[in-house]
């Protein structure tokens, strides 16, 4: 049987599987979701057993337990490492998403539910392929060794450590990463860069309680005026971030690096009109996939303090909060990124203001070199299904893990992605388009097959 | 019996059924109170009653009813028209509350509840002074008229067309309110002067559904950037209000009145320390009773976008909210205010943002002679309970309707606070001190009799 009727006749069955496992709400960043990481954890143990791998194994970290397989019958030919999550981003604003976010639906031929894209979905296909292809071929053409992980929404923290503990057992010749995008519709995409990451939260503290305008407005600090002043402070009127040093390691970008990013094609007025906005915005002097591909930001992701209730409330806040990311490139240091800011705010403390930062993530930038015979095969593999060879491309997102595998592991990274940008990863209603599902169980069975 | 000794022996019931009325959730800025509103002009109506008043009438206006009530048996004698407010602050943060809002509870002398100094306790106060009379003496030595209404706590919206309606019907020598404060423990203050008030709301709108910061960050609008930007841009670097025209007709401090001031003998240190401040906070150039008796403001009383939860989230959230008030003195217009704000915001929107202004509340300042006879007959009253003859002041609140009054009803108003500021009114944990409690309703008849 082809693969193409083996995927066909198996279909209903393994989307209706990737459904029970979109119904685990298991988010990372919610110490009350705990519980559902381990039942997402058991999940995958129990689809790779049935999938025909051996050495299935729960292992556990001092964070969340990464879910380890292998099948090691192909001597003399190279060992192919599979990297993904089980976790997902939080699913709040709740009241924005179609239908619930862990009540899996396919609408239009896209699947839509916390997790379908980003990357259940995605780790998904690497299991379907190989249990397609043990069932098929009775073995598998390569060795193949799966690590899949509980903790990239939180950025993976315990990873490294696990990395570096585990180094033997998961030795490999490349690490192969589905958590990318196409370029769009029909155009693959190999990532060979991804942007580094570090996070930071903040809160602003005045007075002891809550005080009443009427009796202190006007005499007292506000610590909500205290932060909009500070968060204000990060960038210029050029939309460049304000952080002194903060572009220090970033790299300047060549005139060949420009033409490749133009190749991409893309159409800044479709982007533009697709997200409803009348303009997009940015740093000065780049275009959209050279602002997205290669140059740092710094984001607010999230600032909140006193009355957000229905109505007016006359209350000056004691306390104020915001949450920050930046997305790093090049040679960017994440810690001292993170120094840089705490130093930036603490400097423009108002009298009378208590600053509190929590440094979180830190991740440095990644980069591969795309002339490696092992992304060529990919770029290839692309190619025999999708009647389009994949790109070569640079993306804005951020897989923290991507430079401790090329660095513990010693071995290339390949990022076969199958995502789409617009299908609202981190955001209400997610989903996977099953074009892309369908494609890239037969991309992944003709890569394993020609390496 | 002496008044001390009739209050004294009712004082166990009196706070029983003070209790019962702090427990009802009348908190006007949120419909899904209306229920509670309705439950609490009913008590209000039938507390009335049970005091002996006449003519007790729940009357509808557009919006929360107003309470009336009168006894107009003191012919040749003046008419005390009595107003208050039974409606409360919303009580969020509720984790702040040390018991909940709504469970009147006594400790160390204080009764703990929303609404337990603002206002229901004051309005309290006159009808527990008025029974007492009726029930010592069988008749009132004035005429008096209760006008208790609902929707103080959202800028008492009907009121001022309620006025004009039953203009005769509420016709007075003087308005007489107790909603403001002693100037510290044992130092009564008759307030001469109220600051007026306006609020809006903004939403700041970017793309049509959050984004990932990896596949977008850096290249489009961030609703947070935006709105954090532009109420930064309210405040100069000395604590003025930046809006051009603001200051229109803000009066200038005289000599004389900065000699008022500093009178009241306010220890700058103390009110430092007791609300945990390293510093105070304000416009360059002025004292802390300056800043809040005699100054406007424009505070944010609530700002609020995107992910709020536990950890980080690499979102660009496309919509961003505050809450904004003003406090406005002397000839400050509060409609030409707002739209001076509105105007201001919308000239600075960055490209691709998407601002709404929603304009609320609108309130004139007030201001009364302290040397009207009625007045120096409240210092009086205070003087023969508090041992000290009351201090004229200047507040920094605003009881909206309080210039209606004295327009539509050509009479004098009369402000005798039993409050002290640092009651945690509209903030978690707010109370009333039984000591002011007590002597609140002995100076109300000593008023009343002095008339």
């Amino acid at each position: 049987m082809s693969y193409e009727s083996y995927f066909q006749s198996h279909r209903e069955a393994q989307l209706e599987e990737l459904k029970q496992w979109l119904r685990i709400p298991s988010i990372s960043a919610l110490s009350s979701h705990a519980g559902d990481i381990t039942t997402a954890a058991s999940w995958l143990a129990e689809s790779l057993t049935r999938a025909g791998l051996n050495n299935v194994e729960i292992m556990p970290t001092v964070g969340n337990p990464v879910v380890y397989a292998d099948y090691i019958h192909a001597p003399g030919k190279p060992t192919v490492l599979v990297y993904g999550h089980y976790d997902v981003q939080p699913v709040d604003p709740l009241h924005l998403w179609k239908t619930p976010p862990f009540e899996p639906e396919i609408r239009d031929e896209k699947i839509y539910a916390r997790g379908a894209t980003d990357d259940k979905g995605q780790v998904f296909i690497h299991i379907k392929a190989i249990e397609a292809i043990l069932s098929e071929e009775g073995t598998l053409p390569v060795n193949i060794k799966l690590c899949l992980e509980g903790e990239e929404e939180i950025g993976s923290p315990s990873l490294p450590k696990f990395l570096e503990t585990n180094k033997d057992k998961l030795s490999c010749d490349a690490v192969l990463v589905s958590d990318t995008s196409l370029l769009e519709r029909g155009r693959p995409a190999i990532c060979t860069g991804l942007r580094g990451l570090c996070s930071l939260e903040i809160v602003v503290n005045t007075a002891n309680t809550d005080l009443h305008s009427g009796s202190y407005g006007g005499a007292v600090p506000n610590s909500l005026h205290a932060i909009v002043e500070l968060l204000a402070s990060l960038h210029d009127s050029r939309g460049r971030v304000a952080v002194e040093g903060f572009y220090e390691g970033v790299p300047e970008l060549s005139p060949l690096m420009r033409e490749e990013f133009s190749k991409q094609g893309v159409d800044e007025n479709k982007i533009r009109e697709g997200l409803g906005l009348e303009a997009l915005y940015g740093e000065e002097g780049y275009s959209f996939v050279e602002r997205v591909g290669a140059r740092p930001t710094l984001e607010l992701n999230g600032v909140y303090g006193g009355f957000q209730g229905e109505g007016s409330k006359t209350v000056i806040p004691k306390e104020a909060h915001a949450k920050i990311t930046c997305r790093l490139v090049g040679e960017q240091d994440p810690q001292k990124t993170l120094d840089r800011i705490e130093k930036h705010l603490n400097e423009r403390v108002q009298p009378g203001v208590r600053l509190t930062v929590k440094q979180m993530e830190k991740a440095n930038a990644f980069n591969i070199d795309p002339s490696h015979p092992i992304l060529q095969k990919a770029a290839d593999a692309y190619g025999s299904v999708y009647g389009t060879r994949a790109l070569f491309t640079k993306d804005g997102g951020s897989i923290p893990i991507m430079a401790a595998f090329s660095r513990v592991l010693e071995s290339p990274v390949v990022l076969m992605g199958f995502g789409l940008d617009d299908e609202n990863l981190h955001a209400p209603n997610e989903h996977f388009n099953l074009e892309n599902f369908d494609k890239g169980l037969l991309t992944i069975v003709q890569f394993l097959k020609s390496l």
